[in-house]
């Protein structure tokens, strides 16, 4: 939960319209101005409400949208106990008022991982070391995108409409989703001019090594320093990574732009190759994110993973290992009380000793006991009767074989350790 | 996030208030009937807006209160899938709209523990068994209480007021808070008759040794069949608890009430003997939980810890192990490109064999970056220079005793992985 105040024009107008907002608590009606209300009423009655001028009087905290936004507004707040450049990993929910569909939920978990306070090129380096490392640990298969703000910046100063880089960068982060056809139309509509998409075009048309794209766009941008600033910027870090040995295939792309607005410098994408569900991780720089909240000259980088969206694609790929879902190892079977008693003590001593197990809790017919440890996926069952209590020789059965034999308390424990 | 539907009516009067509710995303007001905004107008015009009325019209969702009603729900919704006794453990911020004072936030992380689908005894004791173990590992002082609502139930029984049970419960959980005082006021509020309530007084003092206190209620609740089957289940857990050798102290308080409206049988509370910050865990039994959405007859019990106050009290008894804040063990130093790119994969070699390092970012003044891995506890850096990337030898250097030696790399890495 963040102020509405921290969140607003932080995402764009989309963004805006996708944050969702807490009601205020108590009456959340007293204090608007009559004016208001009568305004807003009588816009009812016309069956036109302004629900947007309603909604600061009502509405003064909202849920977080991405981690970076509040993680700005902290790095702002604890400024003087931070020591800079200033690294964090921070894993939590955000919520977005979206359309729920596949790979797109109103409630996921990012993991974010950001360095502020540098704006050296190196941090851009280990942010792609962390998700080749992450990705290939995972055994996903992905492509690793980049691109540079600079570069898109220099693109709208060529084609003549350098104050219009946000309105391009949005229509053209859409290029994958609508097609170029619809790409082009909300240029038109956002006011640049047929000439200017002309000259775009062999630019989203761009395909091949990277050498290639950057030799064509070194052309196409040269005179525009901001925009020869992102080429350089893209040639360091290819450079770099070049010599780290990346296991997962990186690519620069010019046609890339991610939609929100407080990126300045490097943006990453990361998709997974195998399944189609949009970016599974995703970031880029940061030159003025904390400039809103009063602290100036700061810069960062940062990348988000996509928790959902991972869990989504190992699930869809049979990623995850089969183990995963039989936890408990041995399951005590239940005779009445006084076993129980019994039982709960070798329990204990058997989950000190790090053998995950448990005991029926009830004494019920055996077979809906035993029917428990199938279902459940475990391994072993332990009988442990009057008799059993005794002799101290437990009747021991493997639910995959059938097989049943005798053996002490300690035999147990040594032959589930092994 | 729930829908306010799964939430209202789950936590009393006080906790429906204390409830975060969103606000309906897009056009809030559209769908509004016209005589709800009339009446509500003119009631605004009155200075009395109903805001109570509008809520359910503009909100649809809420933040989650607690862990156990959306377990419940997510229970009851995937009842067909589910392994019964169903065993879970989930850690998640939950929300209240409460006035913020030292321990007691308004997001805070649960860490719950419940089984549902069995009503043996035996998972109450493992719950113990759970909070004695998690308490210990973190070095905390704890007493665990425990009650149980039939007890309660017998005492309102046994009093005259049978059905006013809850109305006693939420008076009587409050004594410590606010004293025997005011909890006289509210039963009078709540119509208890002061006979009723002076034989209540000695149930209020009652001290002494579990088994003091036990028999003294076995007598006060002989009348009262479901007060006595408290009485019983509080011994049986007893009884087992004896066995088990817990760390902590236990023990029997038939003023702990617990606020929570729908507990049904044993109660447990956990309080830090060292720091007055309220309960660190609570929980129990709720045998109608489900029932409430359609899915009866099924008995849970379940704890829950609170996270905040926990490391509230790690934080001030300063339990806290001391090498938590030192993460980086080797710091590069950066003295320009070329001797970045060298380091850049010896950094990632450290990083593969385990050894937590990082390299300054930017070729600062080394001072700045000696104070960099100084006021990060980084307790070593090393120099590598033209010099040493040409000979092999690489200076490292003690941060706490300041001396310094040369080394190879494979000597680094083995001087600091023993």
């Amino acid at each position: 939960m963040e102020n509405l105040t921290t969140l607003m024009g932080k995402y764009g107008v989309e963004g805006d319209k996708l944050l969702f907002k807490i009601l205020n608590s108590g009456n959340f009606l007293q204090g608007i101005p009559a004016t208001n209300i009568e305004h807003r009423t009588s816009n009812i009655e016309s069956g036109n409400p302004d629900y947007k001028e309603l909604t600061p009087y009502i509405a003064e905290k909202g849920l977080r949208y991405d981690l970076t936004v509040p993680f700005a507004r902290f790095v702002v707040q604890h400024q003087n106990e931070l020591i800079f450049p200033f690294k964090r990993y921070q894993i939590q929910p955000v919520w977005r008022a979206d359309r729920p569909q596949k790979g797109r939920y109103r409630e996921f978990f990012q993991c974010d991982v950001d360095v502020i306070g540098s704006n050296s090129l190196l941090n851009e380096i280990e942010l792609v070391q962390i998700i080749d490392e992450v990705f290939s640990q995972l055994g996903m298969n992905i492509l690793i995108r980049i691109n540079n703000r600079k570069i898109l910046a220099g693109v709208a100063e060529v084609i003549g409409y350098p104050l219009k880089l946000t309105e391009i960068t949005v229509a053209i982060d859409k290029l994958e989703k609508n097609g170029i056809e619809k790409v082009n139309e909300e240029l038109l509509h956002k006011g640049i001019s047929a000439e200017a998409m002309e000259r775009l075009r062999p630019l989203i048309r761009l395909e091949g090594k990277i050498k290639e794209k950057v030799d064509f766009l070194s052309e196409f941008l040269n005179a525009s320093e901001i925009g020869m600033a992102g080429i350089e910027e893209l040639l360091v870090i290819k450079n770099h990574l070049k010599d780290l040995d990346l296991k997962n295939k990186f690519d620069f792309d010019f046609r890339l732009a991610r939609g929100l607005t407080y990126y300045t410098g490097t943006i990453i994408e990361v998709k997974a190759i195998d399944v189609p569900i949009g970016s599974v991780c995703g970031g880029g720089r940061y030159d003025d994110l904390t400039g809103i909240f009063g602290l100036t000259g700061v810069s960062g980088v940062g990348i988000s993973f996509g928790a959902d969206r991972i869990y989504d694609v190992l699930n869809e790929l049979k990623l995850f290992p089969d183990n995963l879902e039989s936890t408990t190892k041995l399951l005590f079977l239940n005779f009445g009380e006084e076993e129980e008693k019994f039982c709960l003590k070798l329990l204990t001593h058997c989950r000190k000793s790090g053998i995950a197990s448990e005991i029926y809790p009830q004494n019920i017919k055996l077979n809906k006991q035993l029917e428990y440890a199938n279902r459940k996926n475990i391994p072993y069952v332990v009988f442990i009767g009057k008799d059993e209590m005794t002799t101290g020789e437990l009747k021991v059965k493997d639910m995959k074989t059938g097989i049943q034999q005798n053996m002490t308390f300690e035999e147990l424990k040594n032959f589930l350790l092994l």
